[in-house]
């Protein structure tokens, strides 16, 4: 099997890495050096894991062998671009996105009629320089069908994934899970990115009434109103999931945060964004998030 | 007549300065190396003024000469600690307080009985140094009589103040100005410290539902609730305080925003928190600024 991960960021390369073990495996990226790193030096994995990947790379999907299955792992601000480089190319390859948010398999679909898979991650890691990334959190990458994909397709690539070493499991509906871990992210993302915390005890704080963890709870609750009105059954209760992992000791680094600290346009459109545009369809008022998405959006004109 | 200026940053200092021009003027600091500097240098003031100013300064009150009038220039967290070092002087001294929000007579008052008028201010400076001053918005210092203090009282160092070259009025009432400006500070000051954005034209921007008007019209809206509710006719409408100055062209940069940047305790308690308080004791519900407040501490307690 011949699979392309197009965005070697974090996620990308965790992916391009271990599928080197069951696949012939190509990374589209965006910046030659880039590409030329991981030809010439292959793809360093440390922390959880400690091996080096031999892959190809390019810049333009004419110079890579056509692909039975590509990874879009681009962060949600450059889908648009990779659609455009992917127009026209690989029509018979199946297709998974797996952005924070919603809607990227929309944003993919308007550049072509790949069958698609939509995927959620909840895997991390750090990347210290193109070709060196360390993997630091080994949990699940969840992944159902979206446009014209089918159960069976989720099925066999978590089957893949798994075989590679990484965590993968497959739902027919991938919706509640899509829409817990949005309305988690629209939340400890804008949070975090807004007072320059990592994802730490301040999240699940509620003694005194001034504690973050109220509004956690109150942005939280905003979205869950929001999941109802669409019909949509969460799977985990996005709560749970910011107590559950605050308690977990070691901090996380939110990836918006990582954007506003390198003065870099955050996904807000897509996370805290979607939920909006969500809200406002179904007459749901959601005016914590909108606060939200306002400061992100001024935040990033401070430094445009 | 006798004046002391405790504290002397930008307000304090425009205060000092120009006040020498008709009384005997002295500065309660609380470095040393700004009292010698004080005493030797004098205090230059340049932009709308171009004048040096002779005074006396001391870390003290015991090395000051007794004082007529104080003018309680420190920040709103530092008015604790004024309070401590003035009490047991000056018994028959006039006190008046400057701070941003509402409470800083309450706070003053708890260290002793001195007569207090309260006043707000719109003129602005910007501190060089210890000794030199630039005075930039040459707007009105508003005066009202806070705890023993009289209407009479007002006027007389309204027309002190402006005998010396500045802007004051007087007020029988102050809470009308003063809530305008509590609700006008509570809404920039926060915006301004999350977005890291001036006070600019994006603070009235209405245009696309995401844009920042929004969020501050919401705000300001949340802030007139409290104020009706607590039977105060606001003077004038902060929503149009805000229009107007973002039309001046220069941007101003809120005291806040300077705070957060240099890692700084901010005056939130004193301003967002006066208010929300407020409106816990009316039962006015204000969620967008207890979402504002818990975004500030939080983000205090990220560099602590």
């Amino acid at each position: 099997m011949r699979v392309c991960v197009a965005g070697a960021g974090a996620i990308g390369s965790l992916f391009a890495a271990h599928l080197t073990r069951v696949a012939e495996v190509s990374a589209l990226v965006r910046r030659e050096g880039h590409a030329r790193g991981l030809r010439q030096q292959g793809l360093r994995v440390s922390g959880r894991g400690d091996f080096t990947a031999r892959l190809e790379a390019a810049t333009s999907p004419d110079a890579l062998d056509v692909p039975d299955f590509v990874i879009v792992a681009c962060k949600g601000t450059d889908l648009d671009a990779v659609g455009s480089q992917l127009h026209g190319h690989w029509p018979d390859a199946l297709l998974m996105t797996v952005q924070n948010g919603i809607g990227a398999d929309e944003v993919i679909g308007r550049h072509g009629d790949w069958r698609q898979l939509a995927a959620v991650t909840f895997m991390s890691g750090t990347r210290h320089s193109d070709t060196n990334i360390e993997y630091v959190l080994d949990t699940a990458t969840w992944i159902g069908p979206a446009r014209g994909a089918t159960p069976v397709d989720a099925r066999e690539i978590a089957d893949l994934i798994v075989a590679a070493g990484l965590k993968a499991e497959a739902f027919d509906d991938l919706r509640p899970a899509q829409w817990s871990k949005l309305i988690f992210n629209a939340t400890v993302n804008t949070v975090a990115a807004l007072t320059g915390l990592p994802h730490d005890t301040h999240f699940a704080a509620l003694h005194n009434p001034d504690d973050l963890g109220h509004l956690v709870r109150a942005l939280m609750d905003e979205g869950k109103a929001v999941a109802a009105a669409a019909g949509i059954e969460l799977g985990e209760d996005p709560w749970e999931m910011n107590v559950l992992a605050t308690k977990r000791g070691s901090a996380h680094y939110p990836s918006m945060l990582e954007d506003v600290e390198a003065h870099r346009r955050t996904e807000i459109d897509m996370i805290t964004g979607a939920l909006v545009r969500q809200a406002r369809r179904l007459g749901v008022p959601v005016p914590l998030h909108e606060t939200m998405e306002r400061l992100i959006k001024a935040k990033e004109d401070s430094w445009a």
